[in-house]
């Protein structure tokens, strides 16, 4: 059974301060989103988390291993670095959904995300280290089949990646729907699903579906662990197996 | 009529790199490509240009008014501080597509995006000076109607993404086959267009069609200028004034 | 007693690199230098030790706190994200000098810092959690009285620089040879000195010494701790208590 | 004859602003600072600039060829991405020390670097485009001769750097004082001083002034240029050849 803990990091009140007093540059506006959440990142990965960019002003995280003092340090720092703040909430739950619902409520309690007043909120519990199991994070990293040869090198660059964004479309919608899951889009042709105890049928059903749906071609590698990257980092080296002898699924613990 | 400038920015032989010796941890691989699209937005920004991080192993940028020598002395600063580095096409067109085509192309026939004999191309021509005309870029920016109050304070922040992401899905679409524009998700619910030069109508069009296959409702500001910055300038203005008194678009040439 | 554990960070064969195949732009090392030194500063800063930039290629770290894996995560990290290694010696000491010195043999043993055959070297011994006490770590914050009304809006910013430079010069080899601590700056008017169990008599001489030596007027809060961060922390009260009360000196636990 | 462009770059109130309303995590503070360095050294070094550390709150630049719309925007994208602000001052003259004097001048008399009613000043003139030349800047690369062999490798890192720090402590101030010129530790064994027009003369006393004062060996390369870079790029380059065939001087006009 997972159980798996995730953390939304939502900016206060970041819409009205975009423009504010004028409307600000985008170029600024992009380079602050990425800078944070390259931070973020980098934060939460050396505590063996996964963090994914999501909307940028709303990033989802799975954090087994980080406790509310972690959470309290990097809300400070940021605040500290940052002309922006960040409100947290963390929840723990059987389903990567479950958990990120009452996380996500946790916040939306304490305000609006444009509640002027609302700042820097940090609520929630975690995953007593007692409590914790090896198998509490499943993660499926998903790819494209030669991304390289059907669409990088064939297509002009926005047509590629349409289809990328089409396959990850299909994917992220069936694997919360049928699977109470969250994918999300890492970069290059690489999606990576947080999912509660799924079996092998899931994914195959999964990766059928996206091609059915929109002809995009998917390989996974599936991994559990203590954390997202024990779990993430199994599911890499799923990966790898796949592209050595061509399977379309793998699963760490079979 | 626009003539806009596109340049393709790629990470030479990315994937290979990601798994070699073994799979990297997936923090760092973030953490990386997100602080390497913000320095690329950050120097690009500085020149009046806008760059979307797209897959961020292929970023595309509207680059006019950074001749050839821009692009090189930013190839080299990658170079020189990253362990990977990209390889840049760059082309005119009247429409933005036809641009990005031309540009991958360059690309394209230098080598495989995992050729790991191709690194650091630089190719492409650019608009000149005297050429320059200050409609030479069309920029439209769309906005979900009320985000906060729809989505972000009443569904999970996995929910509200979903909807937000199926409005960027469904527009980036209808406006590449209808109008041969490059859009981009940007962050929060915004999305920026490329485009040629449309007219209102079209817009209208997008905006009716995003709200009948995906229910998503938005609004959109469109800007001119010689540079991507001073249309989507011009385009965030419109935003506001679409904000200000509810209308759906708004063009800042009208 | 303090028990401090110093960490030495060496970037692996950089002179060489910085001039092949031809120098390198100096905007572009300097980038690279300080984006690194915050990286290390983010990581080590969040686990509650202090990391001093020094000469960049060579920065100190106190790093009471952090276990041997903890400093392989990092090494690994910069790897995958920097186009240059480091090689790291931990050792610890009852003065910081000592332990600085074990540190670096660990080091030098591995080979030249020129020597391309050296990479990544981690090596050295931590204090085990089981010996870490509340006043391992001794850190004592000098500042510049009214350096503002003195140099800043007085002088002109370089006449300004070589007085706060006189003063860190003079401290600095007053603090090794005298009282065998590490004393860095660290910005504006400030010097962070990572001593031993020092009493009052040794700061107050160090301020008489650096006044009658260079007429740079010093105050001094010091402060015991756990870490480099707590006994920091507990440092700048102490000189906030000075601020407001006149005192050129004030220690955490008198 | 040199015109050498001088910006100062000096964070508002920033001294109040780390210690309110209580003293900010020194960690925050270091990665705060170097970042922002690192940014301005990305934005003035792309355009040919070369920017020192100086004091970090305080940061001394050579800005021949950026005009103050580069400035201002430089400005903008500092407060739409940091909690602070910075005022710049930019004059040119003669000599480097009579154009930061200026530069200096036109931020104090704006307020005081701790008034929180002065913000993001900027103020001055620049070399206008028509009476820009060829040897307007003049850069001295100094490096320590056999840092590894004699320090990096024989000295426990402190005493390393305690040497090198002697070494630069000396030869800035014979460099201001006998020079008129701007001397910058840039990290490693190497110092980067802006000059007026000096002869070979004056480089051979500092050398001979350095060896005999604190017995640390330099060497030095010197070039002219239109900007920092080309000046300093000339330098780097004679720098190599002193290291090639064992001169302690090379003149990149000789
Ligand atoms: N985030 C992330 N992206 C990756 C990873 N591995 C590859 N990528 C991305 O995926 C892109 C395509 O690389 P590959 O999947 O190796 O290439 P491919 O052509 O699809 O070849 P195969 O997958 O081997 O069939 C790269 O440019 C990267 O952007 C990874 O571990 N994490
Ligand atoms: N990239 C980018 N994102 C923006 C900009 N303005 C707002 N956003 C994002 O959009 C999110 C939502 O903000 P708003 O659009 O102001 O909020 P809303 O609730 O939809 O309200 P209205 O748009 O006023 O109806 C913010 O959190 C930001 O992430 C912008 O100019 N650029
Ligand atoms: N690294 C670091 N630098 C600091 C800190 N506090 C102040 N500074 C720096 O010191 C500079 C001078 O600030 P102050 O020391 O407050 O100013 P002052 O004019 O000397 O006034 P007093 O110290 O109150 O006499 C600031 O610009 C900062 O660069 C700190 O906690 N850490
Ligand atoms: N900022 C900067 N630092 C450099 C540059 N070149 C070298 N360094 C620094 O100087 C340090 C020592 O390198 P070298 O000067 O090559 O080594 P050395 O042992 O003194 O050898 P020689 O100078 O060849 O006698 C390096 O670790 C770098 O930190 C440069 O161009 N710019
Ligand atoms: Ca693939
Ligand atoms: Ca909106
Ligand atoms: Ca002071
Ligand atoms: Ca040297």
């Amino acid at each position: 059974m997972t159980n798996t803990q995730v953390t939304l990091f939502q900016i206060d009140n970041y819409g009205p301060w975009t423009v504010t007093p004028e409307p600000r540059r985008e170029a600024d506006l992009q380079t602050l989103q990425s800078r944070l959440f390259a931070d973020i990142s980098q934060y939460v990965g050396a505590r063996d988390g996964y963090v994914f960019f999501t909307r940028f002003d709303n990033m989802i995280a799975v954090t087994n291993g980080l406790d509310v003092t972690d959470h309290e340090l990097l809300q400070e720092s940021i605040s500290n670095r940052y002309p922006v703040t960040v409100s947290i909430g963390v929840a723990t739950g059987r389903t990567p959904i479950q958990a990120l619902s009452d996380a996500t409520t946790l916040v939306q309690d304490a305000g609006s995300a444009q509640d002027d007043g609302r700042r820097e909120i940090l609520d929630g519990r975690i995953v007593d280290d007692e409590f914790r199991a090896p198998d509490d994070v499943q993660i499926a990293h998903f790819d494209v089949v030669d991304a390289t040869g059907e669409y990088t090198d064939e297509l002009n660059a926005f047509d590629s990646f349409i289809e990328i964004e089409q396959g990850y479309a299909a994917l992220m919608r069936y694997m919360r729907r049928a699977h109470d899951s969250l994918s999300f889009f890492v970069g290059g042709d690489n999606v990576i699903a947080v999912c509660p105890d799924l079996d092998r049928t899931a994914y195959e059903d999964a990766v059928d579906h996206v091609e059915s749906a929109v002809e995009v071609e998917l390989r996974v590698g599936v991994g559990r662990g203590e954390t997202a990257h024990e779990a993430g980092m199994s599911a890499k080296h799923e990966l790898e197996h796949c592209r050595a002898d061509g399977r379309r699924l793998s699963l760490g613990w079979e």
